[in-house]
């Protein structure tokens, strides 16, 4: 037993304690789906499409079917005409709010290069891989449109019937009167065009699954971010009720959004009850990944603004065309996401947003971490540059003018900004980055190789109230030893939410950290009630469950220590792993003892345990912004980031090593983003040109400096711990940032990333930067 | 939605519904603890000692650690110093009533031929058994003995320091005057010796597991029948506190109560400690499950009955001595079962009952199905035959007099007979056995060849409870088409729990058993708190917790209809899986379409799971008989079993094809009990002769005829569905109706088992029975 006055209430939250999975991950004991995976099971590989729009004629599948070790061949015209979505979005009972169920498990209207037609269910990859070759198919050929402005034409080839100029969606946002704001003399016209590309996530471990039967039901196993949403999207694919589905996920390599789409899950699980429900698996290639797979939107953006001479916004327009692909998936959330921070980043009485979603001949656009808002605040952010520049107003002075006030409520969400959080993130970055210093010793250089400073804020908020459903649940049970398991339905991907989970259920229950054993694979068929992981909602959204079911298992540890003590309930506590009489800090019994107590009594036994479910009808701003140096070699027309800051308000950090480390992922993300990468794709045939990670620009860490983060840590007040989201946020704002480096550096606005050397080379021969041996010569794009 | 003609309420208790696990079984899909090891997994083997008594002085593991592949060795002079006990009884936090904790992982002080004293952790099978033969161990070998008598003398090697006389426990019933009622004129005396064999559990499955960790704890995947046991059993074995352990127990192939003893899983978790926590497996052969896991404990009884001229009991005196092996494991709890039924099964007011639990050099006895009664059903019916044939009173008509009447109360269990039940077991019985016509038929035989009817009863009761804690605890899961998932800690064996689990939640709940999904892993992280397999508790103790969870899931699913339909909530029911008005019978919604609104509901959204524990305070008394008829060939020396029945009241029949399996299985466990089965030593060395399949003559189907079941169904009103014990129960009486059949055949009473042809000789020798020219030889019995 512990003397009183080594019993002291400790405080777990706030603190950089390590992860729980930290000794399996560094030592490469964790298990992933391919680990678990039956070595027996059979290999399925789908064939995918070689034409980026038209119809498959046939499939000759006689060749394939005589391979050794072949099992089954299904093609586009075996599987079943249930038609379902794939967007990791919570399901909606009422149909104008249920995302676009537009695919079939394998397409005869292929609508995109990579597009799926058949797969091959074989005893063996090399068996698997012949019978792909095997497979002849044919095709009726339909012309293709890549470019989101020719698949508006009415001449453009028509990619889902239901969608006339292939506009998936079309929103609006109208306030005040714009064409009338917009007389007022003596305003400033800035306009500008801008325009992001086709990214890939690039997660380490890429798709994989597995699937089997078993007593009737399909079991799938499988890398995802979303168990519980997966179960009900292979129910819909297969037209099989929801319970006779049960999705598991074990640890995961990454998903950053690709995995919040259900990809191959579907298909995999129709595999296996083709084959009499013994085990199929589908480990999807790199190059699968990039073009079957999900992409990040590359979205269009035009921003007109009208400025008055002291520096204030008159009127504003907004129109933004997102690249949606082939199908819909997550579909026009992203791009509305994106226009939706337009009139509350900084706030205008007159505004008029448009946003189209519209569908082009190349591989879906899914989730992708910050989910439409990097593309957004790269163009309003450089736009925000440009607007300042335009009125002679240093960037920084004119966001600390514009920028969402304090106590601003947005109409829609009821989000409340608490906190002044725009403008003390802003003041804590320029004073950490030394801004003024640097912005003061940059201003005058006229060298070819320049540096410059630049930034940008973001806006993000939490979750996906009022637009769906947010909810999460949790279950407690208590050890004998007084330790506790924690189920949530939240997953684990990489970014350290069990640990967090363990934090905050420590801290709630009053026991030590080690103390919290969090149930890392998520099992629909045990696991609690939650929708996964996405839109940044883990530690804001489980913290309402695990702190109201903390609650409820601490009240019956109380209640249970009173019986066996007869104290009142009122003057107990837990403290530390300890029962403890609050009138005078005596420890009564540790709660080992007390959970032994209770499970073996032969008076009054009793497991105890505890699980609620918790509706979240709150979302919270996310705030920060980024400040960056670059250094610019203007004939080798090469940006580079020497230096980089994002800071963050997230609320309370639950863990600051963690949060830290997300941030630096999300910054790293950003300047590939920035700088390098796009997916490419040929003009004439549509099939992606760089689908793999030798010619697709992965930013490396080899390709940026030291990364800096920093926090303003506002209580959020709507939180069970004072969270909110930072998954996404660090992504959001780093590319304007640079771009408005650079801007900074040289004068020259580029207005569309990647700023590769192409465009930079581009760019600086208009502005007449290059010497005239170089810019003589016209020097085609690579693509 | 259903019509309202079509949702009828249907009951699924008493049906012979499919087996849940028939596919997976009979297809060879079901997934046990090997078929889900890595197989990348270290592989140990224990090194078994060679001598039945003594110590090991030393070890000499050079010549094993050369061996290409082995990894590490571990002997008895390595492993911790914590004492713990391996009986899958609940634990109690009262010192008194624990199990006794008499072994280490691997011991220096070996108590059998057999015994545990070192461990080879290696790459593969072929290195570790390489190893094994490398090992030099030095003995310092002590007398042993084998014999439960010769072990109670003063002169007996010592087997335990702490029980002198080798005598774990002994334990007496003193009721009434013994010493006076013997006096009374006009008594007959009747006295017999009756012996019963070490036998062996033969579950086709030997006992397997592996072990790794994760996240600091110790995971142990096992084919246990006790999974929360276990993971008591491993804390205490290692040291560890409980909740560092945690127990997944998949499907497992049988264990009929040497599963019910925590096994190799402490040495396995142990093994996994000190190669960092890598998997290391332990998959242990025949003919070590054999020498070195459990056995039936063989028992020496020893009873004395006072009967007067009108068939009544007036004084009985009973002793039993039984052979506990070289270490406690369930000890004396076995031995006191079987002397706990002499005062009830036949009440008689003076009594003197003793019962003593004795070391012996041989593998330890524990837990095996019947807990002690078959042992004392061969003993006490074949002494009931004995007594009624010494007073001349037919041996049905004796047992009809004598036997437990309706409404004895026992005063330690407070168990109630409820019914009539012996007798309308036995009158059911003998009209369908045919009884009195063969009877009639068999009494006047002279032959060679002869045939014989004979009977028994037997008593058995239900769980632990009085003398330890009986507890279950459930909980349930609505998924969204109205399906649950069921989680119990009790578990299925091969029995078909499962399936009645499925069938007692559906009938709670009111929804068909096809929506019923009972998770048949336990994983001690997750499932309720259940003590697992054993006292044929599974239907009986967790039909408590299962009913008391479905009321409260149907409490909470009936809340949210009438939140739905704002109809009282005492005015609907749910029928068939559908939300029903009982005022009219209208169908209002399906529970799928409830359990999808209450889900996703954006205005009050929930997810519906239900989740209690239940402490039961009764046991119940499971009565029934035996009827068989052998044919008895006199100079071959050989019995055949031509026919048998047996009749059970196990209360109301949950699924009566289960129910029949559970009695077939449990019959021909019993007749190769009766017949053939016995574990041999050699006297010399202290070795077990025949502990492989080969030798050991296991019964099969090839040895009896047609196996018949009967039921009455009383409902036994302190059960939650009216059910009571049925797994243990078929195996209690047939051996002594066995022998009852032989003597009505023969006139020849044998008092041992089992009955193979090498006693059948002596005895009819003895009797006179045999010609000359084979009487003459003496012939020695093989061991």
């Amino acid at each position: 037993m512990a003397e009183k006055d080594t019993v002291r209430k400790e405080h777990v939250i706030g603190k950089s304690v390590k992860r729980v999975d930290a000794f399996e991950k560094v030592t490469g004991r964790a298990k992933y789906t391919e680990d678990l995976c039956d070595r027996n099971a059979y290999v399925a590989k789908v064939l995918h499409s070689t034409i980026a729009h038209g119809y498959v004629k046939s499939i000759d599948t006689s060749g394939a079917e005589k391979i050794p070790g072949v099992v089954k061949i299904v093609t586009c015209f075996d599987v079943p005409e249930y038609y379902f979505p794939t967007a990791g979005h919570p399901w909606s009972t009422e149909e104008e709010h249920q995302d676009v169920a537009d695919r079939l498990l394998l397409e005869r209207h292929v609508r995109y290069y990579g597009d799926d037609v058949a797969a091959v269910i074989a005893e063996n990859e090399v068996a698997a891989s012949q019978a792909l070759r095997a497979l002849k198919v044919e095709y009726e050929e339909l012309p293709f449109v890549l470019d989101v402005h020719k698949a508006m034409e009415d001449d453009a080839p028509q990619i889902h019937e239901k969608y006339p100029n292939n506009v998936l969606k079309h929103t609006s946002i109208r306030n005040g009167d714009y064409e009338n704001a917009i007389k007022e003399p003596g305003l400033t016209k800035v306009e500008g065009w801008y325009q992001t590309p086709t990214v890939q996530h690039c997660h380490i471990e890429n798709p994989v699954c597995y699937a089997y039967m078993e007593q009737g039901r399909i079991v799938v196993v499988t890398s995802t971010q979303i168990p519980h949403i997966c179960r009900r999207v292979v129910g819909q694919a297969l037209g099989v009720p929801w319970g006779k589905v049960r999705i598991i996920k074990p640890y995961i390599g990454g998903g950053f959004g690709n995995k919040q789409d259900v990809l191959y899950e579907p298909l995999c699980a129709y595999l296996t009850t083709v084959v009499g429900g013994r085990t199929v698996k589908m480990d999807i290639s790199r190059e699968e990944t990039f073009a079957s797979t999900r992409v990040r939107h590359a979205i269009h953006f035009h921003i007109i603004s009208y400025v008055r001479p002291d520096g204030t916004y008159a009127a504003r327009k907004f129109e933004s065309f997102s690249d949606q692909g082939g199908y819909a998936s997550h579909g026009h959330s992203i791009a509305a996401k994106g226009m939706g921070c337009f009139p509350q980043l900084y706030p205008c009485p007159n505004i008029e947003a448009d946003t189209y979603t519209v569908f082009t001949n190349k591989a879906a656009s899914g989730a992708m971490r910050g989910y439409g808002i990097p593309q957004a605040m790269f163009a309003m952010e450089s736009h925000t540059d440009d607007v300042a520049r335009a009125i002679g107003v240093p960037p920084y002075e004119f966001r600390m003018k514009n920028v969402m006030p304090k106590g601003f409520k947005d109409g829609f969400s009821k989000n409340v900004n608490y906190y002044d959080t725009f403008r003390e993130c802003m003041e804590k970055g320029r004073k950490e980055f030394d801004y003024d210093r640097r912005l003061e010793k940059y201003s005058h250089q006229t060298g070819d190789v320049r540096r410059g400073v630049g930034m940008s804020v973001f806006w993000y908020n939490t979750g996906v109230w009022p637009i769906s459903l947010e909810t999460s649940a949790c279950r407690m049970v208590l050890n004998q030893d007084g330790s506790i398991q924690v189920q949530v339905g939240e997953t684990e991907i990489g970014q350290g939410a069990d640990t967090a989970f363990a934090q905050m259920a420590a801290e709630t229950v009053g026991i030590p950290f080690e103390m919290v054993h969090v149930v890392s694979t998520q099992d629909t068929d045990v696991t609690p009630f939650g929708t996964g992981a996405y839109a940044s909602r883990q530690t804001y959204m489980a913290g309402f469950s695990i702190r109201q079911t903390g609650e409820l298992l601490k009240e019956k540890i109380i209640e249970t220590a009173h019986e066996l003590t007869r104290q009142m309930k009122e003057n107990l506590d837990i403290v530390n792993g300890y029962i403890v009489r609050t009138t005078d800090g005596e420890v009564l019994m540790s709660l080992g003892e007390l959970a032994t107590e209770k499970l073996y009594s032969l008076t009054n036994n009793g497991h105890l345990t505890a699980e609620s479910s918790y509706q979240i009808k709150n979302n919270a701003y996310s705030f920060g912004c980024t400040f960056v140096e670059v250094e610019v070699d203007i004939p080798g027309c090469r940006a580079e980031v020497t230096d980089i800051l994002n800071v963050h308000d997230c609320g309370r950090l639950i863990n600051p090593a963690l949060a830290e480390a997300q941030v630096h992922g999300g910054m790293s993300m950003a300047i590939g983003y920035a700088l390098s990468e796009k997916l490419l794709y040929d003009e004439k045939t549509g099939r992606p040109l760089n689908n793999n990670l030798l010619d697709y620009k992965l930013s490396t860490f080899m390709d940026h400096p030291d990364l800096h983060a920093a926090f303003v840590e506002n209580y959020e007040p709507t939180s069970a711990y004072g969270t909110k989201a930072l998954g996404e946020p660090p992504a959001c704002s780093p590319a304007p940032a640079i771009r408005n480096a650079i801007l900074q550096a040289t004068g020259v606005a580029l207005n569309e990333i990647p700023m590769r050397p192409h465009l930079l080379f581009d760019e600086f021969q208009k502005a007449g930067l290059l010497r005239s041996d170089h810019g003589g010569n016209e020097v085609k794009d690579y693509v």
